[in-house]
């Protein structure tokens, strides 16, 4: 059975929940169209987040990578279109590091473009009903981070892209200032819509090699 | 048994759909923690508007008055805390009206603060897990306008205000920028919370009327 | 010769300046239009600012009263339409207070429109090459509070309003995040603008009522 | 002499001047700290503005190149970060043309980031009492297609690279919704420290290749 790795980040910057790491418990270890999800817990630690990524890559091999994460401020669902070769944060990861205009990777390309299905995902969010729309850009945090290790770590035939989630509703309580927010369960049903997307994609891509015609 | 009347709004500026009608088919005409609710839908008609709301107001006698609204942009759900004596349209009504710097009543005064019971509702929206909070503008059109008119022709004593509800899915979806937008549902839930908290504010004060102690 | 009060308010909230306390240094004790600017400093302490203002109205006897004060984050120089009775703070004052949910004249109206000449202001602006527009709430805090205290001491044919500045450069470099900012002398160049036209409507006034005919 | 290239861009989107366009008619044909500026003005045409450019870039074989664009909208001067090979238009450009999820170069990197000394930018701006920072995203429309363009027809060693600049009052007078903008002095100003801070660079570099050491 083909495998889509799933990853969400641990709580940061204050919050107490982060609504990707409840993304990855409600959807994690289940088998969605066809595809077993395996899901991830990544430590919001500059250092570790890439030998965890790295670590789960290698022992999942999968097929197809959604890494999510929380981005407070953005009023919808967001599919990131670039991660960038740069690390500059706003604040300090949770091991207290805060990294100024460094390289993610000192001899990787200055950026790669996510593999996801982006045009799919958008109608299929459509059809169900969930607005949401490409961001062109990750930020210089984690989350861009993560997906920039991922795609250099992966070959560009395996689908991989972050998704960026709003607040759930315990983030913008807890917030200083009005944050847009979805209910939880609707940040769920936004993320098992993007892995039903690329379950159908590798299911499809799997269809056709067995017919012998190449690529997508 | 004591009577609040609810209204929400037609659909407008290109939208196909306004959340504030569908939360008024949803909890209108429901009985909530012991109070009837009336619910009535205002056209967004700057001339006929104020006409059908004097009506419903002669009609149901209400003991208080929850009106609603979108606002498109916000959010969260929003108390407004006043309505100003000013009618400023940045778009046309949906008769083609579209009013300048005019007043809504020539001799009333230059505003109304709400009289609904804010921090209550805060608190209660808390405890049910809606952010939320108090706009301090709730524009210069029609909501503006009917929280106008209803706290005009109300005394003091009727608890009476408006609620902006952010975009639904559909508006989000059919919209040209990305929009906040919650599930019909949480939508709901939130004027619902609303509505309870009103009604357990009537309840109280009547108990204690009977026990022959005055106000609030 | 006819007296024009402007007002502008010390730095608060961490700010080292504030733009309105140059706007007053740049203005005050000028002759404009043929208008006496008196210029006049008052503190963020919401105790104190009143007395201030009042002493200053008592002393000066100004035929219009131009208030100013900073709105960082605000993109342009925004006239304010209303000031609400209403005193509910995000930040304490200067000297430690932070009211919240009270009334500024506990049997004072709702709120007060400006007197300002709006629209005329708004096409002088224009005419001069400054972008600006009118903004629907002042906050709840020492700049809605000074608008209603001098509204409420007035009568309505002192015009008397309140203009909110943008930030200045000193207080964009200062800021935590990215804030739109105007020089200095654009600011005064506003707010010069607002004065000239005030004082224009003073004389128009004076002319028609030697003339014997009432009213603007 | 050490010759920088300076561009701007026509008016777009239904605008009538183009900052960016002012700032060339300011500073092009300019000697600025020992450095020639040559202003060359873009066609916003995305089948045209890769031509003039590469074609500048012939002509005058510039030793830095500074290119500018307006981003209504933006509160600050904005140095871009990245150009991400991509064209997906929100509006079309003046020839009528609008690209969706096309590539820039089909066989080029997925990005090139911008070789102007930021940093030294930003300290100099700060130095000149300029509010300003780097931006993460420089859109996909034509401004990221001509910084994507020119980063790789230079060899790395060129610093290259997109200043984005707010609004200016014509702008912001014509627009729909309220704008931060700054007066085009402002903005020349900028424009000319950033000038000043590349011709700085390109100086010393000289100076220290001529002592025979390598690099920046």
């Amino acid at each position: 059975m083909m495998k889509l790795l799933l990853t969400g980040f641990e709580p940061f910057g204050g919050d107490t929940v982060n609504p990707s790491e409840q993304v990855v418990e409600a959807l994690g270890n289940q088998v969605v169209s066809g595809v077993q999800v395996r899901g991830e817990l990544l430590p919001v630690d500059t250092g570790r987040a890439p030998q965890v990524l790295r670590a789960a890559l290698e022992r999942h091999q999968p097929d197809a990578v959604v890494l999510t994460g929380l981005a407070a401020g953005r009023p919808q669902l967001t599919l990131e279109r670039v991660a960038v070769n740069v690390l500059d944060f706003r604040i300090p990861d949770n091991a207290g590091v805060q990294k100024h205009d460094e390289r993610i990777e000192p001899a990787g390309p200055d950026a790669y473009l996510s593999s996801l299905p982006l045009g799919d995902i958008l109608r299929a969010w459509k059809a169900a009903g969930i607005p949401g729309y490409v961001s062109d850009t990750a930020g210089l945090y984690l989350c861009n981070q993560v997906m920039y290790v991922a795609r250099h770590a992966l070959g560009a035939e395996v689908p991989c892209g972050f998704l960026h989630l709003p607040a759930n509703p315990e983030v913008a309580l807890g917030a200083p200032r009005e944050l847009p927010y979805l209910p939880q369960q609707e940040l769920n049903r936004g993320v098992q819509v993007v892995v039903e997307t690329v379950a159908a994609r590798l299911r499809a891509r799997t269809a056709t090699e067995t017919e012998g015609v190449t690529g997508l």
